[in-house]
């Protein structure tokens, strides 16, 4: 059943529903208002080409589409961090609490590497709570935009959930 | 089968496989190319008996003997904190991404605490992507080697894996 443009069941295998969510990730770091801010780093960390070490707290905003000012669909909330010296390669570890219809207030929580230089990649959904409890799967990474000046990117997030 | 030396798949239980890894997790915090760096602790985590608050971020090697030149089969990249006033116990929340064989770009991650100073101990497998998409399992692990001065380890791990 198509629940909203960006969540939607896909089917009931046995005691699992399958549900597929789509949505648009906002890592700002620039600007007045900035949803992620570095938090630690390690003594060489500025002289790493990968910023290896850096560790950043996010408060990032998750809308329907790419433009940031369609409907926040909810936030990412938690942090990453710069976790390999040859590549861009990023430690996930955050919470997606959803403010949008049947979903509000239920959260998803993703742990694994986001190699964020590969067009598509793939992290880990280990859990989650409220109608996601118990949840397991999937989330599907393409970059959308993304500065290298300021490091700002929007990515496209498709995340399949078993519960 | 007896996939690679370090990987082989145990037995099919209906839908799922489960699949061992054995290999050492070279962590090295010395020398100029560490690949274990501190990037955050509290005020008073110096003058705690087991660095209560330290956190670190690693890209620590895996490979399939103990001897750091042996062959390498993957990488062990995010944060380990030590989060135990009274013993030396590492809160560990990172990814294992291989880079060996059919497990190449596969990832599994482990988020659990690691009782450093127990001759054995066990940490949970929470979720894996690609050849360990939706895995799920326990890495027993057991310290090879331990220079206290530098706190350099090699420690061996032994990961069952249901995916």
């Amino acid at each position: 059943s198509r629940l909203h443009s960006w969540a939607n069941r896909l089917e009931e295998t046995g005691k699992d529903k399958v549900t597929n969510l789509q949505f648009y990730f906002h890592d700002t770091l620039s600007g007045k208002n900035p949803t992620a801010v570095k938090v630690a780093q390690g003594t060489d960390t500025e002289k790493s080409p990968t910023l290896f070490g850096a560790v950043f707290m996010v408060d990032d905003a998750l809308t329907e589409t790419a433009d940031p000012k369609s409907k926040l669909v909810g936030r990412a909330q938690g942090l990453y961090g710069s976790s390999c010296k040859e590549e861009v390669g990023l430690i996930m570890a955050m919470s997606f609490c959803f403010e949008d219809g049947p979903y509000k207030d239920s959260t998803i929580s993703m742990i694994g590497k986001n190699s964020a230089m590969n067009p598509i990649r793939e992290m880990p959904i280990v859990g989650g709570t409220g109608m996601f409890r118990m949840a397991r799967g999937y989330a599907i990474a393409r970059t959308n935009w993304f500065d290298p000046k300021t490091g700002d990117a929007i990515v496209g997030y498709n995340v399949t959930i078993m519960h």
